[in-house]
């Protein structure tokens, strides 16, 4: 504010309680409100600062107030900087179903601060990791080579491996959204893990909200779901020999689980899958990786496939 | 419905109260709500069927609906067939500012079944001419001879005449909007008697909710607000000689008003242009006609011009 203020532009700040339950279109509402009051009009750009949840907001009340202003979005969280800064989705919570109200929206410009890093809590570092390690497995070997030589200068928050990680997490998404912004082909690659951990997740949230030993996080949820889908390539021997465990090993280097102690309830998950939004008229679609790097988009994954790759979560095969 | 049934299409219908007490963002999670129960996904299709507060807020869950599903719009009222339909503005109200929260989000296509206007009352036809006589000044002088010659048939709901008229007048706002779709610039004629006639309608729902005589509707605000801004081209001798004259007849004999008993509040008139979304930093741009058929676009209007023409509404000069 201070830096924006020096340059002559007027600053106005709306705090937002931290978490997802701040995602609503009640909060929405909250915003247009002080947006109106603040006198804010078609020239004025609204700033994101913050993690995701943040981001998606202010994405959301600039694609929606008068139709439509500029926003900037500033990730302070890895899992922002990484993801959900980046690509234009912007949205708000349904009590049901998660993003269910949004739009696309592009940023007109993305800042991530790595130094901003140093002080987010462990947990959220993993969840952000774990996109990472997503984007190294559907896109990108070389950088799935650098998490596995510098996991440690990362998990130490050495600030020029992190900027290096960054930006070339910040490239494979800009990439693919640009060569597919509504989700109608390559942008789907990016859900590689999240079919599966959509469903864990909300399976948890329904139970304990444990998932896999701690408080369920969107990471952990999608690290078990990057190891269901994995094995459901590696089963159907269309993955690469080595892929399942390598992914394994890095994940569980960054502290993200691998496994569960019990089967999730796999009747259960499969109902869930099927009432995601990612499924188009009922059918459901993975991601299933190929090599470190590479990805292919299948239609055709039987129930039976899914429930024997839920099976090994708690058995570890 | 019947006819998309016979289709073999899955059609639910979700009624909404008339009137724009229904264009909220409350009313929108509602329909966000039915639209979860009835397993819409992203390859359905919202329907508005109704007037222009049905399609503005079809529209706009349709927009924010898993960030953007199709729709059409099926406007059922003269307003909705030759402005609200058309266009792509879709959006809700906010209690202090109306169409403040909203989307541009192209139908898919545009149905308008002049039989439909049969049974419409004849005020809300009236709100509908009103816009018909801004698109024939603006844009169309051979539009303007018809409404002339034709008023009686108009005004009797002759089926032909209307087919003609509404046929011509959506050519006539797509033409516009396709050359610009966000109101940087052309777009900005479809705001010609807007800028006074928003003025004059919060104006009188602050008061008594009372226009020339009779109950305000978007309709006789617009028809003030263009006797207004015609009258400022007028002054400044920008205007043809007539035009004023011309504009006022045909106004008259569709039963809109083009004079006020008392002069309104000029300075609560002007504080409210000054918060309306259209002025950009606070300079009011106006639409002043030329011709029949052509006007300008300006932001050099001074406050003396639009206390002088708010005083002629009264004095009839």
């Amino acid at each position: 504010m201070e830096s924006l203020r020096a340059a002559g532009l007027e600053v106005e700040a709306v705090v937002v309680p931290p978490g997802e339950a701040s995602k609503t279109l009640e909060r929405a509402g909250r915003l247009y409100e002080a947006m109106l009051k603040a006198g804010l009009d078609r020239g004025s750009v609204v700033v994101g600062l913050g993690g995701g949840v943040v981001t998606d907001l202010a994405g959301f009340v600039a694609a929606t107030y008068m139709r439509g202003i500029a926003w900037v979005a500033v990730s302070t969280s890895l899992l922002g900087q990484v993801d959900a800064g980046v690509g234009g989705k912007t949205g708000v919570d349904h009590p049901e179903c998660k993003n269910l109200i949004g739009a696309f929206h592009q940023p007109s410009a993305v800042l991530a601060d790595v130094t901003t890093l140093a002080t987010l809590p462990q947990e959220e570092l993993r969840t952000g990791l774990a996109e990472v390690v997503k984007h190294a497995v559907i896109r990108d070997a070389a950088l799935f080579d650098t998490l596995e030589a510098e996991a440690d200068r990362i998990l130490a928050r050495d600030a020029a491996v992190l900027e290096d990680v960054v930006t070339r997490n910040v490239e494979i998404k800009a990439d693919v959204v640009m060569a597919d912004e509504r989700e109608g082909g390559l942008r789907r690659i990016l859900n590689y893990g999240h079919t599966v951990g959509h469903a864990l997740e909300s399976l948890a949230m329904e139970a304990d909200g444990q998932l896999g030993g701690a408080a369920v996080t969107h990471g952990r949820a999608v690290a078990l779901g990057m190891m269901a889908e994995a094995r459901i390539a590696q089963a159907r021997g269309t993955a690469e020999a080595g892929l399942l465990q390598r992914q394994r090993t890095l994940l569980e280097r960054f502290g993200l689980p691998v496994g569960l102690d019990a089967p999730p309830d796999a009747e259960r998950c499969l109902q869930i899958m099927r009432h995601d939004k990612k499924a188009q008229s009922g059918r459901l679609r993975f991601i299933l990786p190929q090599t470190i790097g590479a990805v292919c988009d299948t239609d055709d994954v039987t129930d039976d496939e899914i429930r024997e790759a839920l099976r090994c979560l708690a058995a570890g095969c």
